[in-house]
C-alpha cells in the first residue's frame, strides 16, 4: 500500500503535494506503467486525508497524463513514454476522461507551440499589465474595446480590402459564442441552413439552441442555389472562401446568386465564415462575399483561433448596419466575454505590426509543410494511385486513395498506428452522397519535425498493417 | 482648418500617428474644449488619406476620452479635465458612443485599479508564458483545464464546505454566458423564474434567448413560496445568500421549502448565484443552499468578476451529477470560452494561495471602506432621517431617505452632481410594489479616497442641489 508523510509540506497545498509525491514515484519508477493506484477511499482513510484532496491529486495526475482511469476499474499509471512523445488530445466523455495519444493528430486544431510568438505576446501582456492598469479594470464595451475593434477594421481593410466601421464589429469568446448571438439577434424561430457537408460543429450549435436548420447540399460551386431555395431556409451559413473539408472556393458567379437569394427577402441573411482566410498559401486571396455585398445582407465571421492560437479564444463578427442598430439595442447589455487583458494585448499586437509579419511567418512554414508533405507523399509506394485535391487553398487538403479499405477500417488502422485522421465521408449529414477513401489532411495542428514519421505510419495503415509497440 | 503632415512617420499605421497628433494638440490646449473637429470626409480629401483611417483614429480618441460624437453634428474634443478625473462609464447606444462620466459610481461595477494584484499576477502570467508553452496550446477540455476545476473544487471545500468533484465544475466566460448553456442543458421550453425585485440582467438573458421567464415576488425570507408554487415555473434562478439589491438573506426553514418544492417533479432545478458570498463582511458566512441539497436539485455558480476584477471574464457553475452527465454528452462539443493563458495562470493564482490572501485584503479594504462610508452619512446633516439597511452583507448597502423627492429627480441630481446611483424601484419588474426613496450603495467599483467626495455630493443631491461647474 502507498504511503506518505505530510510533515515536511511547505506552502502548497495538501493536494499538490500529494500530487507531486505519486509523480515523482511514477517519473522515479517505483510506481511502473499500469500499477493501480489505491482506491479513493482506501486512500484517503490510510493517509488520513479527505475524499476529495485525493480526488484533487488523481485528477491532476490524470490532466497531466500521468494517470489515467477505467471506469468502475480504478486508477492506474500511464505509459509516460508515449505520453511524452504524443500530443495527448483530451475528451470529457460521459463524465470519465478518456485518454488519447497520437503521434500526429491530422484532425485536430492545436497550434505547434514552436509557432506561437510567445517573446512578443509576453513583452506586450509585460507592457499592458504595467501601463495600462486603469484601463484594463474598466468594464469593456459589450462589443469590445475600441483599440482592438479599430486595429481589427483596419486588418481587415488591409488583407481582406473590406471596409467596414469599427462599430459594426462584435467580439466574443469564439466563433461558437458569436453563433449563438447570432441566433439571439435574429430570432431562434427562424429556419438556418447549413453546408451538407461541413464543419459539423455548426449544426451541433444550432441543434444545441433548438433552433430548427436544413442542409443543403454542395455542387462543385458551393452551395447548391435549388436546394437552397426549396429548403425554405432564411439563414445560411457558409466558408465561401475556403469550404471545409472538400475546400472548394465558390466562384463569383455562385456569389451573386447567394446574394441575389438573400436580397429577395428581408427576414434573409448570409453568415460567411471565413474562418481560414488568411492561409491561402498560392495564387490571390479570394475576396470575402461580405465585400462585394451592396444589400447588407452579409455577416461576416472571423477567428484568431486559427491565425494566432487555438486555445486564445477571441473571434469576431462584423454586422451589416442594421443589425448593429439592432445588436446594441436588443443585446447591448451582455458583458463582452473577452477578458480586458487579452483584449489590450491582441489589440498591440496588431497595431503594434507584430500580427502580419506573425502570418506571413506561419504562411511560409505552412507553405513548406505542405511541400515537404506533398513531396512525401509521392515518394511512398504505398501512396500511389492516389490523388491529392485542394492543394493550395489553406490549411488542409484531400487524399483520394487508391484502397479497398472502408473508411472506417483506415481511420481504426491509423488510429492503432497512433495516427488521428478523419475522411471526408464523416462530414456528410446525408451518407448516400458521400465519397469514400477520401482523408482529410489538416496539417495546421503538426510540427515540422513530425511529418516524416507521420506520412511513413499513414502509409503503413493504407497498407493494412496495425503493428505498434503500443504498451509497454 | 487642421491639417498634419505624415512625413516624419515612423513604424506607426497613420490612423494611430493621425491619432496622437490630435491628442497631443488636444493636450497642449492648442484645440480647446468643445472645438469641433473636421468631418471625416472633409478631413480625409484634405489630408490626402482614407475616411476609414480618420474613422478609426477619431474612435480611438473617443474610446479614450479626449473626443466625444453627438449623431448628426460631428465630433468634439471633450473636457479633459473632467475626463481625467473620473472614471469613464462607456455604452453603446444605437451605434453612437454616449460619454458618461462620474466623479463615483455607486451603480457601476468596475474594480479600482489599486485593489488588483498586478505585481503577482504579471509574475504569474510570465511564468506560465514560460514554463507552460505546451500546455498552453493544447486545446482546454470544454468545461475547462483540470488544474483550474481541481482549484476551483478545493476553494470551494475550503470557503464554502462544499464537497463537488472537479468534473461537476464548468468554466466559461461570465455568468451570462453560463445562463445560455444552462438554458441549452435543461431546454428553452422550460419555464424560468427570476427574482423581483432583481438584478434585471438575469431575465434580459432569458428574454434575449426568447425563454418564458416569470417574475416571483419576494418577501421578507426571499423568494415568495405560494407564488414559487402558482407561477408554473420549473426552473427557479434565486440569489439566497445575499440578494441583490435588497440584501435579503434566505433563512434555512425557506431554504428546505426551495429544495422541498424543487424535489416535487423532475423538471424541476433551483439556480443558485453565489456571486458575492466572499464579501459577507460580519457574522458567519452563510452556507449555500447547494450544501444542504441531498436531491442534486441544485446548479450552484460564482463567479470571479467580483471577487477578482469585473474586468476578467471567469464564472464556473457546478453541476448535479445527473446534469454533469447530460452536459458531456449535449454540449461537450462546446470549446471551452476562457482561454488557456488565463485559465492557467487563475490556476497558479489559486494553488500559490495568492487567492485567499487577495479575497482577505479586498475584504478587509471594503470593511474600511465601509465603516469610512457610513461615518460620513451619520455624521452629514442631509443625511438626517435616513436608515440605512443590510449594512453587514456585502459589497452594497440600502439608503432609505427622508426625502419629498421622487427617485428619478434624485437620480438625475446626483447624475448632474457627478454620482451615478441607482434606486430600488429600478430593480422591480412589478412597480407597484416598489418602495420609492431607497437608494442602493454599491461601493465596491469606488476608490477609498474618493468616498469623502462622493458622499457630500451625494448629501447636496438629496438636499436638491444641482450646480456643478461641469463645462469648461
Amino acid at each position: 500500500m502507498l504511503t506518505y508523510s505530510f510533515s515536511d509540506i511547505g506552502s502548497e497545498s495538501l493536494y499538490e503535494y500529494l500530487y507531486g509525491c505519486i509523480k515523482n514515484d511514477i517519473l522515479s519508477g517505483k510506481l511502473r506503467c499500469g500499477a493501480k493506484l489505491p482506491s479513493k477511499r482506501t486512500f484517503a482513510k490510510n493517509l488520513g486525508i479527505s475524499t476529495i484532496t485525493i480526488e484533487n491529486a488523481y485528477a491532476l495526475l490524470i490532466s497531466e497524463g500521468y494517470v489515467y482511469s477505467i471506469p468502475k476499474k480504478g486508477y492506474f499509471v500511464s505509459d509516460i513514454n508515449i505520453s511524452a512523445q504524443a500530443s495527448p488530445q483530451r475528451t470529457e466523455d460521459e463524465n470519465e476522461r478518456r485518454e488519447e495519444s497520437f503521434v500526429a493528430d491530422f484532425a485536430g486544431n492545436n497550434t505547434p507551440h514552436t509557432l506561437f510568438p510567445f517573446a512578443t505576446w509576453a513583452k506586450l501582456m509585460r507592457s499592458v499589465l504595467s501601463e495600462r492598469q486603469q484601463e484594463l479594470m474598466i468594464k469593456s464595451p459589450g462589443a469590445g474595446i475600441a483599440p482592438l475593434r479599430s486595429a481589427i477594421a483596419e486588418h481587415l481593410y488591409q488583407f481582406r480590402g473590406m471596409r467596414v466601421h469599427p462599430s459594426q464589429i462584435i467580439i466574443g469568446s469564439g466563433t461558437e459564442y458569436l453563433y449563438g448571438l447570432i441566433i439571439q439577434l435574429l430570432g431562434s424561430d427562424k429556419i438556418f441552413a447549413v453546408e451538407d457537408p461541413g464543419y459539423n460543429k455548426i449544426a451541433k450549435v444550432y441543434g444545441a439552441n433548438g433552433v430548427d436548420y436544413r442542409y443543403i447540399p454542395l455542387d462543385e460551386n458551393g452551395v447548391a442555389i435549388e436546394a437552397l431555395r426549396d429548403s425554405g431556409a432564411e439563414i445560411l451559413h457558409i466558408s465561401p472562401s475556403h469550404h471545409f473539408p472538400t475546400g472548394i472556393v465558390t466562384p463569383i458567379s455562385r456569389r451573386y446568386e447567394l446574394l441575389s437569394w438573400a436580397a429577395q427577402s428581408p427576414k434573409r441573411f448570409i453568415i460567411e465564415d471565413d474562418y481560414d482566410s488568411e492561409f491561402r498559401l498560392s495564387g490571390h486571396p479570394i475576396p470575402p462575399l461580405r465585400s462585394i455585398d451592396v444589400t447588407d445582407k452579409v455577416i461576416y465571421m472571423n477567428t484568431f483561433s486559427k491565425s494566432l492560437a487555438s486555445t486564445i479564444r477571441i473571434s469576431y463578427m462584423v454586422l451589416p448596419r442594421t443589425l448593429a442598430d439592432k445588436f446594441y439595442k436588443a443585446l447591448g447589455f451582455y458583458s463582452c466575454t473577452v477578458s480586458t487583458f487579452e483584449q489590450y494585448t491582441l489589440a498591440e499586437f496588431m497595431n503594434g505590426g507584430y500580427f502580419g509579419n506573425h502570418i506571413n511567418r506561419i504562411r511560409r512554414y505552412y507553405r513548406e509543410e505542405r511541400d515537404e508533405l506533398l513531396k512525401l507523399i509521392y515518394s511512398n509506394k504505398a501512396f500511389n494511385g492516389t490523388e491529392i485535391l485542394e492543394k493550395d487553398s489553406g490549411l488542409h487538403f484531400l487524399l483520394r486513395l487508391d484502397t479497398e479499405l472502408s473508411d472506417k477500417a483506415l481511420a481504426d488502422s491509423a488510429r492503432r498506428l497512433g495516427i488521428n485522421i478523419s475522411c471526408l465521408s464523416e462530414y456528410y449529414h446525408n451518407k448516400s452522397g458521400a465519397p469514400e477513401h477520401t482523408v482529410v489532411i489538416n496539417y495546421s495542428g503538426i510540427e515540422k519535425e513530425k511529418i516524416a514519421g507521420a506520412v511513413a505510419l499513414l502509409g503503413k495503415a493504407i497498407g493494412g498493417e496495425t503493428e505498434r509497440n503500443e504498451f509497454c
